[in-house]
């Protein structure tokens, strides 16, 4: 419905990460991603853009 | 519809910062909102928390 989808910022191109996210918690460089599936992923990231029209959230390697 | 609500953690509490957001841009520790109305805020944190399902953007002071 709502979820957005998050990608990850690798050599300048977005790589989806995950589908349907519903929960981002971070923890210092540690974002842990939930989706609506319950499907987790963790990465050493941090959030870089966040779209709401277009449901994407963008991190960024740290 | 789908947006969410910025919210800044201060003293433990959550005060809210902006609502309807449709983006958010992260350039160091500098973080630019944008409501879907074209109001803008700019706050010095950084990403905490995103709950989908509340429709929930939270950050922390840096």
């Amino acid at each position: 419905m709502c979820e957005a989808h998050a990608f990850i910022l690798k050599n300048g191109k977005e790589e989806k990460v995950l589908d349907d996210v519903d929960l981002v918690e971070l923890n210092d460089d540690e974002v842990k991603l939930v989706s609506i599936f319950g499907e987790q992923k963790t990465l050493k990231a941090r959030l870089k853009f966040y779209n709401n029209t277009e449901r994407k959230i963008l991190f960024e390697p740290v």
